[in-house]
């Protein structure tokens, strides 16, 4: 009896994966993954310098992407069609081996791979490698600490109504909008309504080649790439001088 | 000239670091770590087989945990001056040597490290390497995944007054609440009114050695330790097969 392992592969850097994932990567004898039809994958991508040369491979494409409304019947009877199916195929090699399945980030984080564990779990043995969130690289590679003392912090996805973005950007400190996308012109209008417009960056790559770490003011309203985050930094209590009760903010930012 | 690395350990288990601060780690020559003042301290505990062990070491021992109010001004400045001399004394170290801090978690995401790294940037070379973040381990854990769709995720931390808590558990769909200890009847109590209570989860030292993983509603109303995380998964948008309209919801939870 095989297993299947999820390895979430972090933000990009092959370097920041998990001691136990490098491990199980290295090892690896059968490996899937998802990929948009005719892309390499990026998951593939990150650890191409650590599979086995003679790794089999089995690449799962997507049957539609941005194509149709992700809201729409026939979006949600294709996708559940295409991961039943890969379910089904995945429990049967399995059976006489161990597969590992890559996940950008951390697999239980948005990740496509929970669309495979809930059909999965109780038929077969899974173990889930935690990853790097591609948001926690995302805020590394800005150079700045995104929340502090007790900041609350919202993760947003970038296909929510404006509506409900301005509202959670108006409520939090610190924040994190994914899958920008074709979303950027809404999510740069829901944050100027909520007056965070100014503090905000664009992450993109995180990490992996070509990344591009900008002020969301300096950069046009063109559609931005899958992985992009945009990110507004936490100002929150933080220890500094004090002289009879005047803070000295030099001390700390 | 040397340089300053912080090294992210994720939230635990020392087979979750990084590869890159795995690497720093194992080849470390002087690490320093904050602890409270008479503990081993959990940094430290995390890194006990990786440490060469001739390293020289620099326990940072807070002058106060939670012995005074955190939003006085006395806690503020014996933290202040606190940090500012571990700042100035890293600097005078990092003058012909590397020195490795370490850190729980992510170092950018609430920790401690943020505040000499604010008064160090500029003055002396700095690295921080990522890591994965304690809730990541811990939403690991519960076996469950914890975003899905266009899912909001919150993340609270329950020093907050229990209204800001109850606001912000209503508003989100997954919730994230650290920070917990003492201030576990107070986040009870706004999960309570806020209508959470019964799906959410006490993650006690996820991925440690004691490691526990229970419904909130089933624990007694003790002071539960520092290492502990409450968290209420999200339920959003995933693809089910569906069959004119009606959703056979077996197939997807
Ligand atoms: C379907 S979610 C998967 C999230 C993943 N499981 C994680 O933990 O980060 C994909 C979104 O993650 C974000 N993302 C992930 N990694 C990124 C990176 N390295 N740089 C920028 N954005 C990233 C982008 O917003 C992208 O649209
Ligand atoms: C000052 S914050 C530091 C957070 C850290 N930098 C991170 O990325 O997780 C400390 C809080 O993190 C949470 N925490 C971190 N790791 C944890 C773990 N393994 N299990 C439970 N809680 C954890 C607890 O709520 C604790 O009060």
């Amino acid at each position: 009896m095989g297993k299947i392992i999820c390895a979430g592969l972090g933000p990009g850097d092959p370097d920041l994966i998990s001691v136990r994932a490098d491990r199980a990567l290295r090892t690896a004898a059968h490996v899937a993954y998802f990929r948009k039809a005719g892309r390499r994958g990026q998951a593939r991508q990150i650890v191409q310098d650590l599979l086995p040369a003679d790794a089999a491979e089995y690449p799962m494409e997507y049957p539609v992407t941005t194509e149709i409304p992700f809201d729409s019947l026939e979006y949600n009877d294709l996708l559940a069609t295409f991961y039943d199916d890969w379910a089904a195929r995945l429990e049967e090699l399995a059976k006489d081996r161990d597969i590992v399945v890559l996940c950008e980030g951390d697999p239980f984080f948005y990740g496509s791979f929970m669309h495979l564990y809930v059909r999965l779990r109780g038929r077969v043995e899974i173990e889930v490698i935690p990853g790097i969130p591609g948001m926690t690289g995302c805020w590394n590679v800005t150079g700045t600490p995104v929340t502090w003392g007790d900041d609350v912090m919202s993760v947003l996805m970038g296909t929510l109504p404006e509506s409900d973005l301005t509202r959670h950007m108006q409520g939090a400190d610190a924040l994190v909008i994914m899958k920008t996308g074709r979303n950027l012109p809404k999510i740069r209008s829901a944050l100027a309504r909520a007056g965070r417009l100014q503090d905000a960056w664009l992450i993109e790559r995180g990490t992996m080649p070509g990344e591009r770490v900008i002020r969301l003011q300096e950069v046009e309203d063109r559609d931005c790439p899958y992985f992009a985050i945009v990110m507004v930094h936490g100002q929150g209590r933080r220890p500094e001088l004090q002289i009879s009760g005047a803070r000295i903010s030099g001390a700390a930012q």
